[in-house]
């Protein structure tokens, strides 16, 4: 934006660009339509953002986004704590939610292991995820990160330190999704779905 | 986003949702992107989007979006004051400034008469362009809103209030898009290139 653009229009469509998936044409547009709101929700807006980023911090035991001290699953007596779901960033534990069918608590990792990226081990949550291993009386991790060589990297990596533990360390089942047409699955895909066939 | 989130979190996802394009998904993804921020960037964001709305208004001779009293291109002695383009938005006027071949000045309408979505005329800047064309010493109004049903029906009636001051008015041309290719052209542009043909 040149200059005969507004001043603080340029730097509020700076700030738009910065997130994940805008351009500055998209961030642009949004500024524009900072505009038209009215100042109320301008207000508002903007005291959302300072008071997310005050208010949230990480769950104190499993490292989910909260603005409590524990989150409501960990503090949830109904969930069955001996079962942990280790997941790449917050937004898995929404997507496990949704199924209803989990009731066990969860890990967040906060990134998976990438050296490409440098993103080492030791910048995840697993010391965490050792501690509470070690701590509690844990039955079984359930490795649920992406089915990418980062995730797969990661599930392996976590799998080996929590062997020797004596903890059950298991993985989300690979196969063919549910809805989808076999002519369209990839040769991985199938291969994984062959090999882990069930009797019916 | 169910009980499970951080509130400040759900908060933050519904402003995001609130901007033009930015479904719930890509809102909540936007809303974990500032909670990986410094807090001097979050603060930075949420400032800009503040200052944006509390010192940007509209420049009192074109009512394009401002800081100043006056927008650089009005305030600006070499623009040439007897040619005005009217434009829809703020976005368009830095359409053609990328051209860097006009030279004239612009008023921006903020909007299209639609009677469907309950735009009429009166709450365009219809009245502000009537007083410029008025007042000064302006020979050529350009009316460059979209060549869709709204901005044609806008240029028409802002053409009909002006001709009696006997001002000239000018529609932009249509016809091919330069790059664009024959067989794809839909029949109405194709028409209006074959009507508006120039001698070579």
């Amino acid at each position: 934006m040149a200059d005969y653009n507004a001043l603080p229009l340029v730097v509020l469509a700076e700030n738009f660009a910065k997130l994940p998936g805008i351009g500055m044409k998209t961030a642009q547009r949004l500024a524009y339509h900072v505009m038209s709101m009215s100042s109320e929700e301008a207000k508002a807006f903007a005291d959302a953002i300072v008071n997310a980023h005050e208010t949230v911090h990480e769950c104190s035991i499993c490292c989910n986004l909260t603005e409590l001290e524990c989150c409501p699953v960990c503090s949830d007596s109904r969930r069955d704590k001996s079962q942990i779901c280790v997941v790449e960033s917050p937004k898995d534990i929404t997507a496990f939610e949704r199924t209803k069918e989990y009731h066990g608590v969860y890990h967040v990792l906060h990134g998976l292991i990438s050296p490409i990226d440098n993103v080492m081990p030791d910048s995840l949550r697993i010391k965490q995820l050792l501690a509470r291993v070690k701590d509690d009386s844990v039955k079984e991790v359930i490795m649920a990160t992406n089915p990418t060589v980062e995730g797969e990297a990661t599930a392996m990596y976590v799998s080996r330190i929590l062997k020797p533990l004596g903890v059950k360390v298991t993985r989300l089942a690979f196969g063919l999704p549910v809805g989808g047409v076999l002519e369209y699955a990839d040769e991985i895909t199938l291969f994984k779905a062959l090999e882990n066939r069930n009797e019916i």
